[in-house]
């Protein structure tokens, strides 16, 4: 790596020029939002695997070939799929109702007549983990880890929320526990139960996990400060054998370094408790809409903009790291690559990861989007779920990163549905997307 | 009745200053959010016939025999029992994917496999009434009111949309309709669907009905956009014989007038889908409690303030129909009758139904309640679900009126949790009733 230039070569003013019509467009573009409502009303949920996930395929296929885009295919994958069938839980002493409960992803089911166990709590994972280890410390239990999570603009609250996701029923197993429930991984009140990934480890599969809705873990809290509470957990879920996924890719070839790529990623797989409309179907739709606005000005990049719609993201990033794997060679001469994965809000503010010798992209960058209202960030961004897969191989990540402060209210519930998202807000994202990809695919 | 008092009587200070005393004590107490804490806990919900609408009385009971009340008991009656097992909902074609529904109570079970038909939509009740009502119009479709409901502060939109949710089966039998869907009767957008009684009018049991959450409504509505609809519902309800529900009483006896009645309601019961603590949870929260302060402060009221903890609200108003028949000979002698059945924020008018020769005692309670924030409405209210069937026998009737803006977000769903409640303006609830208890129960 050189040191930066003293003289960073200024913007191109025709390059800047382009720049700035393309957001003007953007701010005036319906596309991105007639393509969630495409996605979510004509897919609806699409959970990784599934005969969904394929439709989204074909949706996507056939809507970048009707768009324009060029070199569209699908590259697959296979996955271990997962499936929910149903799921319920309740107290059945000293106060029997119910609760809203949904098993996590990979859970094991439960028998199928459900188990039923004395409740044990504890406030957080971290006190899970610090209790008596024992391998019969928690015999016969259900053990019950009430963490909450912290609401944050920056998404920073969701990390220790799920390292609780991903290892109550592990640490609960340690301990003779029968089943892990956990509060939901959210910031929302309302009765909802969010789903997400779990884990097992080295333990291999053990014991049944889901989470509840928070209004339920306040009820069970409450009714533990009575008590010994008795709840039964019936989750039918089904692990199933190798089940198809795959990335979906489209092109606008660059006229003088072809092989260079911009690309711009987002996932098409959802969660099969929802439509997916902010996860992640503002994402397909802001990246898609973006690199549309390229095609309709006439504007071929010198560099190639690509669009991946990763496959299989929320059961293990599979196609980012699929992606990375077929596409290892030619990870260096991916020079710019970001993802929308965070909702619809707006973007507030641009991380790069850029050699010194390129800050200056970044600076280029930040001046066309500092309009937009997004502030300057780190140059430390390791990308997101999907793109960072690729950065070790050597792509550049890039991060324009949204407002998440009500993200983790209906991420992973059923809740997550087209109304949540405002149209407006999308088309800022497009517009800085779209002043991204041009920017990154004409610079020198 | 006499024409008003040129010169209506002063307010008796000693009484006045009395309930500003009390109006200041309950704006000190958690007592009303503690029992609404423990009916939502320890009882959970309560369908109107249920073995835990049994549990509800029993725990009325012993609180209010615990609170110091005299003469607490049950006044039994019977309902026609009704229950939910079981309900699903599917686009099954063109765009297959779950929706989320609720049966409404009083409903059909579908056959145990479900039906399916081709949607027929309707903007609202009155187009569908307007349609061709031949027995064949809608042969074989399932009918689908689309209504949405008017958000307003004082509930005024509900009657409308509680007209679609009783006539949408109706209506569409009459057509060769096979089920009846309709648009929540609420105004959230969140993924619940809203519960709530039906009729089958002269027609007798017909066809299943059902309600969307809004997201669901608004996906079926896109969906039908691009073509025909085909949907499964399955609803396992079940038509029970004669079941048990309940009123609970109780009462501070009066000093002098002992015959005469100052009557609190709530409701006792609660649907099925959530522990109904804004329904009616708040109310038997806010009556108790007010009437608790009098004893607290050893105030012996002139009249009788009695406490009515009505049954089986939820499915027909059958508490306060069977506390007018058992009581008929006294409700002229129920000199003031207020309910809390709207909520937890707080109350912003008083409506009174005085006669001339009485409106002065308007014009005092009006004064006691501004500075709670309390403004003047009409002399014309016939009083709220429960005290509506007193009036006619004699009964006056008063309404403290409750801010209903978000309040159908939440009525009538899984979501209505005790996290929705606002202790502070609870306790502008309990201040409210307390004063009222009090000057009704003494003043000339
Ligand atoms: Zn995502
Ligand atoms: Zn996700
Ligand atoms: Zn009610
Ligand atoms: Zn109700």
């Amino acid at each position: 790596n050189q040191t930066v230039a003293a003289d960073p070569p200024e913007l191109d003013p025709q390059l800047r020029q382009q720049a700035e019509t393309l957001i003007a467009a953007a701010l005036e573009s319906e596309l991105a939002y007639n393509l969630v409502e495409s996605l979510t009303t004509e897919v609806g949920p699409r959970l990784a695997g599934s005969a969904a996930e394929a439709r989204a395929r074909d949706w996507a296929t056939a809507k970048l070939t009707d768009l324009g885009f060029s070199h569209v295919r699908v590259e697959p994958f296979e996955i271990e799929g997962w499936e929910r069938h149903a799921e319920s839980a309740a107290i059945t002493a000293p106060f029997p109702q119910a609760l809203t409960v949904t098993a996590l992803g990979n859970s094991v089911p439960t028998p199928a007549e459900g188990l039923t166990g004395t409740v044990a709590r504890f406030d957080s994972l971290d006190a899970l983990l610090a209790s008596d280890d024992a391998p019969e410390a928690l015999a016969g239990r259900i053990v019950f880890v009430d963490e909450t999570m912290t609401r944050t603009q920056d998404g920073s609250g969701y990390g220790n929320a799920v390292r609780k996701r991903y290892q109550a029923a592990t640490a609960g197993q340690a301990r003779g526990a029968i089943a892990a429930l956990i509060r939901s991984v959210g910031t929302s009140h309302h009765r909802f139960a969010h789903t997400g990934s779990m884990g097992y480890g080295d333990v291999g599969h053990s014991i049944p996990t889901a989470a509840l809705a928070a209004p339920d873990a306040d009820q069970l809290t409450r009714a533990l400060q009575r008590g010994d509470v008795s709840v039964r957990l019936k989750l039918h879920t089904e692990i199933l054998g190798p089940m198809p996924s795959g990335n979906v890719i489209a092109e606008i070839p660059g006229r003088t370094h072809p092989e260079e790529i911009v690309l711009l990623g987002a996932h098409l797989d959802s969660w099969d408790l929802a439509p997916g409309a902010i996860d992640d179907g503002a994402g397909v739709a802001i990246v898609t809409a973006a690199a549309r606005l390229l095609l309709e000005h006439d504007l071929q990049p010198r560099r190639t903009v690509r669009i991946v719609l990763f496959g299989a993201e929320e059961v293990g990033l599979r196609g980012g790291r699929a992606y990375a794997a077929a596409h290892a060679a030619t990870l260096p001469q991916h020079v710019a690559a970001a993802e929308s994965d965070f909702g619809a809000d707006i973007i507030w503010r641009l991380d790069t990861n850029l050699p010194p010798e390129r800050t200056y992209w970044g600076e280029h960058l930040y001046t066309l989007l500092k309009p937009l209202g997004v502030g300057r960030g780190t140059n430390e961004t390791t990308g997101g779920p999907d793109i960072g897969p690729l950065v070790p191989g050597g792509a550049t990540p890039f991060a324009l990163r949204q407002n998440g402060w009500d993200y983790f209210d209906y991420h992973h519930t059923p809740n997550d549905t087209l109304d949540k998202i405002d149209p407006v807000k999308l088309r800022q994202n497009v517009a800085a997307y779209v002043a991204f990809a041009w920017l990154m695919a004409n610079i020198d």
